[in-house]
């Protein structure tokens, strides 16, 4: 099956001069694979000069006249940017000339963008953002991680569902553990949302554990780990500086004098190895889920290396039919909740 | 001027075994402290048996017959051991034969006991936890730590009186940095407890510089960050998470093969210089805020030296009259704020 994607080039900081090369080294691992490369064609064609006619048969390049600016105002993006390369890409998906869609650009824009354009699936209230960070058993999915700052329970079980069929979609694992992020294992704990969600949760179907803490996201307890987009957000950004100072105490230590130094020189290796193993660009690629269509979002800061891996998420998703595995179990949770009133709240 | 601490000998995974120990290496670094060791007598007195004269002196016991066990009912723990040493430990405080109190037991016994014991200062509503997290910049404070998970932008803002007053009583700095941990660094970001609270901070006279993120915990932006007691939890236990998995990895890579742990054998020096700078145990001391009393909670787990950094803390909030100070500044507050129709949410 060829799966075509339609991507951004004109978003994140770098622009084609990362989205053109990533878009190319991911055409030569994934030769089932095509690309529709949306933006200002004159800065694009200039970076397609080095592909040879293999990778060229497999791209075309969509010009769009417009921009979304990555401090943009989501209302003007989405209101007068009808040309945006953002936009352009979004309808693509729409109009089934591509299976997912891969940007780097505004988050908020993009969430809005793609939710006007590809309206979100029945059953889903709002889209979530989910992403992935590493653990000591591989990694774990969390969602949402800033889309949606006032859930209800109902909202944590939408975003249970979907984290669910995004893992089982992407790990290949058919019933991928759930947890919900608390303060404490026990059932009692947690405030008012959380508890109801909870039972939600149990009585979803899905292969829920319980209760997860802010720790258990790096211990790999469960595959996927549910919360508000608020707490979501600081959990992640909390991490982000953690490993940062981490990262700045050990630069410092390691060269604070010659012996130090050279002590960092025979550890090198060692450090790299330990770098690799929790690079971030291994795990770029947020997933917006609950879209009629396969949306992701790289970090704007993406360097090729981590735009190749936003790119491989989205051409799995696409390839698994995300979207209409969301859809099936949403049906299907409906369903079963119909006669439950607490849905409705 | 002499400081009397009240010390819960029972508490923690370790009790006396830790606990009278490391307040014989406290009396002895700080010579204007007495101890009033408070628990099971038997278990205590053969480990004063070290102590010298000068240290005895300063070293009372105060026999206590029951235990709270670490994971005893909080209501079990308040209503039917009057003679627990948390208990007691309390009340040596109330009565004035002490200036503070530490312990390392159970927390939510600990709150609940010292709340009913010591009551809470005129214009809280409900104790906080703070704790101190390093930083790049040295350390932050973050409150509330998991005391209330439903909070209302009210007790947002009391968080933030009292949590600069105790950075203003450990580090000596006057009108510490104050921020609120949001998802932006705009004004509407945020839930909407959030974005009330901002106002309110805004208006207190606080050294308030707006909203943090979760990075920011770990930058030092800002010298207090305040948040609800769930999100404030779930940011501790992600960084704990996250630091337990980048040891665990450290340790891994560098004990791969000969080679890797030849470059460890190298790189031991900076390794553990590296670790003393994130080292939790400095950390340890959380204070419980707005009582009538200086009470200070140890990690459960703590150590000697652990232990030893919650004394020094109980010690200098007692010193500089902590609780007097968060109730002189709230009475500022709530007549600076009286004609706010805000607070009475």
């Amino acid at each position: 099956m060829t799966i075509t994607l339609a991507v951004d080039c004109m978003g994140g900081d770098h622009g084609p001069a990362v989205v053109v090369p990533a878009v190319l080294e991911f055409l030569q691992e994934d030769s089932s694979c095509r690309a529709i490369l949306v933006g200002l064609e004159a800065s694009i064609q200039p970076l397609l000069a080095k592909a040879g006619a293999d990778l060229s048969n497999r791209i075309t390049v969509h010009h769009a006249t417009e921009v979304v600016a990555m401090d943009e105002a989501v209302a003007t993006a989405l209101r007068n940017k009808k040309d945006s390369s953002m936009r352009v890409m979004a309808n693509l998906v729409k109009d089934g000339q591509a299976d997912g869609a891969v940007s780097a650009g505004n988050t908020g824009a993009l969430m809005a963008i793609s939710r006007f354009v590809l309206k979100t699936l029945p059953g889903i209230d709002r889209p979530a953002i989910a992403s992935i960070l590493p653990s000591m058993k591989g990694h774990t999915y969390v969602l949402d991680l800033g889309a949606n700052v006032d859930c209800g329970p109902d909202h944590l079980l939408q975003f249970g569902i979907m984290g669910a069929m995004l893992a089982a979609a992407l790990e290949h694992d058919e019933r991928p553990t759930v947890g919900l992020l608390n303060i404490g294992e026990e059932e009692i704990k947690g405030n008012e949302v959380v508890k109801r969600a909870g039972e939600l949760l149990r009585n979803s179907g899905l292969n829920f554990i319980g209760n997860v803490e802010g720790d258990d996201i790096y211990k790999g307890t469960a595959a996927v780990v549910v919360c508000d987009g608020f707490v979501g957000n600081i959990a992640l950004k909390t991490s982000e500086g953690l490993a940062q100072m981490i990262r700045v105490f050990l630069r410092e230590e390691f060269s604070r004098n010659a012996l130090t130094r050279l002590a960092g020189l025979f550890a090198m290796p060692v450090l790299i190895a330990f770098r690799a193993r929790v690079d971030h660009r291994r795990y770029n690629g947020a997933s917006l889920l609950g879209l009629k269509g396969v949306v992701v979002k790289s970090h704007g800061s993406a360097d090729v290396l981590a735009f190749r891996h936003a790119l491989r998420r989205a051409a799995e998703a696409a390839r698994q039919r995300l979207p209409e595995k969301i859809a099936t179990r949403m049906a299907a949770a409906m369903q079963n909740m119909a006669p439950e009133p607490t849905l409705c709240d």
